[in-house]
């Protein structure tokens, strides 16, 4: 087996995950790689984690502030949550233990739009970064990084850091080395100037990540895949969502509004956008393109099918069953995959220039169209905003999509006022549900209820918000956006003390 | 008396008002000129006003759908909306009779960001635009419009408008020609490109709008002033304010964030924001810019100060006196005021790349820093979100500025959940009222609510608030953004059922 370490000096510093994990000091700052459960660092974050709570048992509290691209894995967030170990988190989660310690009190978390991490981590004022540790799929011979299945952050934790922990993971496949263009053309104002992208298939930036090879204090080797989690086949409700969504694009096409190609689709993750991925792929659509942040098994059936032309993103998020299809073949997808760092994956000059159908779902929307991503019942954070807020203000069209009810039918999607809001009602165009869809363009607030109680509420809560609206039409301080204030959150009041929203 | 209608073939369209507003038809979609009070016609709406009234008593019912930059003047949403002529309105209004109606509900409003209404213009869906109805501030020889005291979506309506009606102002000064930049480059997706501007300084378009002559169907000459409101003299609220954020400026610059320089400000309009420029006069920094939506008088007193050294909006907003100072020596500040469509002062890409300083207001915050801008109480429209939201999101650093109390201290600016959101937390990274600051940026909720409580709130809601916070933090469903549902909207209940928020 021969070494992915191609620099001979670089050799030198290969250690074990415990000799990494001993580089990164209690109250520091260390920004990870990992984007949506793909390219994470698997051993060092398990050692650190380790390392904690034999600190802690020994009387030494240990705790550290991490950041990433997005979600990561069982092997970062859940082994550094499970040990106590993390202090401030930005700017997503989604592991289920780091979210309980969120949403118990006992980790601050700092939900950010993601384009935003790097500039923001630029501008100073989350504070200093101390290690970054950063998976990679190999080291070139001149001591370049071959960036692994998800690009997110890296430039930026590897330009800031102090120090710089590199784990080389074997089990990511070597024909990614040139699926990455890493934009080098960022910088603070007013020095910004434009980013140099018209298409989405266009290359603006380098193949690897550049490095002070001076800063690196470690590389471990791994061979590790990523978290990636089993695919399940769109329930009903998916494709009855997935086929609402269709027809509206079908109408587009058919008003002239859009061409059969479409325009860069922008894809949240999960159950219902692979639907709408598999709708897609037996739709009327050709020669299709993606600008997104993640690239789901969906896509990849489409870029096969040869549907999709070619998707952009800033990393993978794939079944097992995929990404061995993936690695087994890389070099099929060469030309047709690129991975970008998340700032220009989530730019907003970008996603306003290239008009994206963005398609994002929801945990709430109220009868106004006021979309809540992130928090049930108003307080206990889900996982985050994410990209939705950079692709849905900017997009050429927003969509949002849901289930009508979840809990088995005890949370209706569709409330009297969001218990929180994430997507204003200027940014949310179009609701969909399996119960049809909200085209809600141009439409004033109380013209948007009507469609939106009417179209996308299931039936066990329809009469019940429509008699809402009807008495908030009569009764309300001001009629623009007629609200019972008595009882705008009461639907969430009884779940919480009932466990349902009915009645 | 010289025509300003240098076109020889042009003069013969000369008309009435009320010949000009005779080509209007009940029923259809007029684009009207104006942003803040400046550049609206104000001779057709009024004669369009009265044929409404003279058709409605003659049993024939018309109203037309009304698109604008932003805000007009009494002449044009006043008279139509006494008239009842309006059906349907966009993107914003700070009419009081227009509010009135939309507020009772006989008036419908989308309230967009400024930024989209062009791009959504020509997406089509908001249906076709009849007649264009643009004040301009001349003709030139070869039928090109030298544009008027504000450009906002102009450009616009005269492309996509099937007739145009032009009134040619008079009062306007003739040193406006020249200092507008009609940007002609833009496009629907896929065919947009990036925006060549790098400085809030560079021309990149054309100082006249384009104009087919054949649409061209009457031409209305006017006299006629701006609505101007008069400046008031900044209060002790508004001058804390502004001292509060000067401070922290400083800090900024201090502590390497910013230069003297600073970066381009954008600011909002009033009594708060005039009080901020009218601080920068006498603060330490040194030839600033501009890139924001209006040109008030603190704007003109900077740039005669040389503390600015150029500042590039969409309209003018001044007071008579200072009106008058620019007209009478417009010639001055030829190369230090540029006017642009709103879709490009306002353009997220520009705000972004150029890093604005964004300060807006807001009617009230909640503890975490959601900002409510449009809706009193969660129901009565204000005024709408205007160009905040193209602003906050993408600024370097996005600011929101309030008295900590309304109504002499019966509505307290900061409560426990905004009862409509306008811009969420992540887009509100600073928030001052005269009682303090509180830096928000790289904070998670609950560090928030000790900030914006213990530095913003008015010390008559301060104990409540922290009342209300700590028993969240104990019972709350979520610990991440802990409410109370029962209580969360009682403070806007109590004001509206007694007229104060104080118990």
């Amino acid at each position: 087996m021969t070494s992915r370490i191609a620099h001979a000096g670089l050799r030198s510093k290969i250690a074990t995950a415990e000799e990494a994990a001993a580089f990164i000091q209690s109250g520091s700052t260390v920004g990870m790689s990992g984007f949506t459960g793909s390219g994470y660092p698997k051993s060092v974050p398990v050692a650190l984690a380790s390392r904690i709570e034999a600190e802690r048992a020994a009387g030494r509290p240990f705790r550290v502030r991490v950041w990433t691209g997005a979600s990561t894995g069982p092997e970062l967030d859940g082994a550094l949550a499970k040990a106590d170990g993390i202090e401030f988190r930005l700017p997503y989660n989604s592991d289920p233990i780091a979210r309980e310690k969120i949403n118990s009190g006992e980790m601050s978390y700092f939900d950010m739009h993601l384009s935003q991490v790097a500039p923001m981590a630029w501008q100073g004022f989350l504070g200093p970064l101390d290690t970054a540790v950063v998976e990679v799929s190999g080291i070139t011979p001149d001591g370049a990084l071959i960036p692994s299945s998800s690009v997110g952050n890296n430039k930026t934790w590897l330009d800031q850091a102090k120090q710089v922990i590199l784990e080389v993971n074997r089990w990511q496949s070597e024909a990614l080395d040139g699926m990455h263009d890493i934009y080098y053309g960022t910088a603070l104002p007013p020095h910004r100037k434009p980013i140099p992208l018209v298409n989405p298939g266009d290359r603006i930036g380098e193949p690897h990540f550049r490095v002070d090879p001076d800063k690196i204090v470690a590389i471990v080797e791994t061979d590790a895949p990523d978290r990636n989690l089993p695919f399940s086949e769109p329930d009903e409700v998916a494709r009855a969502i997935a086929g609402h969504l269709q027809e509206f694009l079908v109408n587009e096409v058919a008003r002239g509004r859009l061409t059969k190609e479409l325009l860069p689709l922008q894809s949240g993750v999960g159950n219902v956008a692979n639907a709408v991925m598999a709708g897609l792929l037996d739709g009327p659509f050709e020669n299709m393109t993606a600008f997104t942040e993640v690239i789901q098994d969906g896509m990849l059936d489409m870029l096969d099918a040869g549907k999709l032309r070619m998707a952009s993103a800033t990393a993978f998020s794939l079944s097992p069953e995929s990404a061995q299809r993936f690695n087994s073949n890389a070099h099929l997808y060469r030309d047709k995959l690129i991975l970008r760092p998340q700032e220009i994956s989530n730019h907003p000059e970008l996603v306003r220039r290239l008009g994206c159908i963005a398609m994002n779902g929801l945990i709430e929307a109220d009868i106004y169209g006021n979309v809540n991503s992130t928090h049930v019942m108003g307080s206990r954070i889900q996982n985050g905003i994410g990209g939705s807020g950079d692709f849905a203000r900017n997009a050429y069209v927003s969509i949002f999509m849901t289930p009508s009810t979840a809990k088995g039918g005890k949370i209706s999607a569709i409330v009297p006022m969001a218990s929180h809001v994430d997507h204003i009602s200027q940014d949310v165009q179009v609701i969909v549900t399996e119960q049809g869809l909200a085209d809600l363009r141009g439409l004033a607030p109380k013209q948007r209820a009507e469609l939106i109680i009417s179209n996308c509420a299931h039936p066990d809560y329809r009469d019940a918000l429509r008699d809402y609206y009807d008495r908030a039409c009569k009764t309300s301080f001001g009629r623009h956006s007629p609200n019972i204030l008595d009882e705008a959150l009461s639907w969430h009041r009884r779940f919480v003390e009932t466990g349902t929203m009915l009645p």
